[in-house]
């Protein structure tokens, strides 16, 4: 392949093929978390690193202890995912000569107060300079019992596909305040077992792939089942030039819910188990596994292939 | 204090004071990786992170396997600071958009072939944006035998100190290509069990202050046993504005060699027995531990105290 003509997802499924690996790695790169059994009887260390970089994650007038607290809750999200418990975390900073050290403190604030909530202790930092730009890079280390550790490679046809909370319009502030759904994975894996995890980072097609992908299953999506903020339905509204809300929520980024696929049969206890342990967060099924590789979408107009590009063509209809 | 008038050392002390902290935590901040106790029988567990940042410390024509190579090396020397050893590595590459793939994959590929050399999985790696300029931050994961971790803060007055390699001049080259001392290293807690050790990468100098604060010692060194490389030796002569040999060597950063005290009883054998067991690697007495604190250098001309600030003195010798 010419690197040049690379997107990022081939670029890192280049660079990540056949790199150094050992007896304790059980999942290297590709999920949410890498997996590494380092000898203790029932559980695996979770391992993950993720970065924020001022003007793309957030902006230079972002309160820094909400830089601090997103840099750390992203990392959270993805442990999460694998249904693990968080343990303790790592934080560089990257900064301009001469920076402000009111802002630096107040970036730690967010993110030790955060920490202090899951009792993951803040093991070290360490400053360095980036001249043009603020940059947070946090590693994160945790653990999981080996029987409930989630990948995303396990979904089986026939399962049913559920998503928490609301998705789209993440920008207009969620992405600064989203609270990693720790407690809900866990009580997911203690229960129900879901077959497959991921966060919700990329968008909920894009996710929705990684698990089809590494799952060798395809997905039929229930558009009017699809839970949609209300700030993807304001910017619609406000702005014809906005994508549509359905839209917002298959492609937005940044929505940090739980995206989940578990045997059909456990889909309605399910339901209501979840209905009585978190009244507060929307549990919503929007689709299906299926044996047929692809993404589909049905509306009440049918159904519809939904290609890796095919959202300039929806925000036609 | 003042923020504004803070260095960057006083900011790291004031961020990393009374951090969120928990149960699994047995040396947060401040040592050369952090420290937890995760349940294994006779082991903890080591953690590092640390950033490389174009234009600070390497160019955008250092060699991109260089770059990488150095990314990790920098970390395995945290970890043989320690007496531990490495088990596994996560990579967050920062690059311009439209960066050439071709140097990412070669970046991987350096740090990936020194992985391989120590039996390192590379567990995972993310790109992310970072508008003006290539950075790499890499999280390390590696285990140390309880009694054999070694930290900064038990140096005990009386004890020798010693240091491994040739010190100064690395920007020459060698900070781009050393190799990191974790045989040593654990050969050394094996077999002499020094009371405390650093690896030096801020300068002889400053990183003894390091054991020295945090042992609540003094040290006297003895200015002709302080072994200059050749590149330091060199730099002086070929350019009258570059520092002293000596004081290359006590205030250059990036030697990635350890400084480590023992008892004093251990002096004679060490000696022999690192020449037994590496004898391409030089080892030099260059000192003792005292309780009296501050540190000292001794030379032909007498003693003379070495203040944090003392080395443009030193230039007009």
């Amino acid at each position: 392949m010419d690197p040049a003509a690379m997107n990022e997802f081939e670029l890192i499924e280049r660079l990540t093929a056949g790199l150094s690996t050992n007896r304790h790695l059980v999942v290297g790169p590709g999920d949410d978390c890498a997996v590494l059994d380092l000898g203790l009887a029932d559980h695996w260390l979770l391992f993950k690193t993720d970065a924020v970089v001022e003007g793309v994650h957030f902006r230079r007038d972002s309160p820094p202890t909400m830089v601090g607290r997103k840099a750390l809750a992203r990392c959270l999200s993805d442990v999460a995912a694998m249904a693990g418990t968080p343990v303790s975390v790592l934080v560089t900073v990257g900064l301009p000569i001469g920076f402000d050290p009111e802002y630096v403190m107040a970036l730690y604030a967010g993110l030790d107060g955060l920490a202090r909530s899951y009792e993951v202790s803040v093991a070290g930092g360490e400053t360095t300079v980036n001249p043009e730009r603020v940059i947070v890079s946090v590693a994160l280390l945790g653990t999981v019992a080996k029987e409930r550790c989630l990948l995303r490679s396990g979904a089986r046809p026939g399962d049913a596909l559920f998503v928490t909370g609301e998705l789209g319009g993440s920008i207009a502030g969620r992405h600064l305040e989203f609270e990693p759904r720790l407690r809900e994975a866990r009580w997911l894996a203690d229960t129900f077992g879901p077959h497959a995890m991921i966060d919700l980072s990329d968008g909920l097609a894009g996710d929705l792939r990684q698990i089809l992908r590494r799952s060798g299953v395809g997905a039929e999506l229930n558009a009017p089942s699809i839970p949609i903020t209300r700030a993807a339905r304001s910017a619609a509204r406000l702005n014809t030039a906005a994508k549509l809300p359905l839209v917002a929520a298959l492609t937005d980024g940044e929505d940090y819910e739980l995206l989940f696929s578990v045997n059909s049969n456990d889909a309605v206890p399910l339901l209501d188990g979840w209905k009585a342990r978190f009244p507060d967060l929307r549990l919503s099924c929007i689709g299906k596994v299926t044996a047929e590789p692809g993404l589909r979408l049905r509306d009440p107009n049918g159904i519809r292939e939904l290609g890796e590009h095919a959202y300039t063509h929806f925000e036609q209809c």
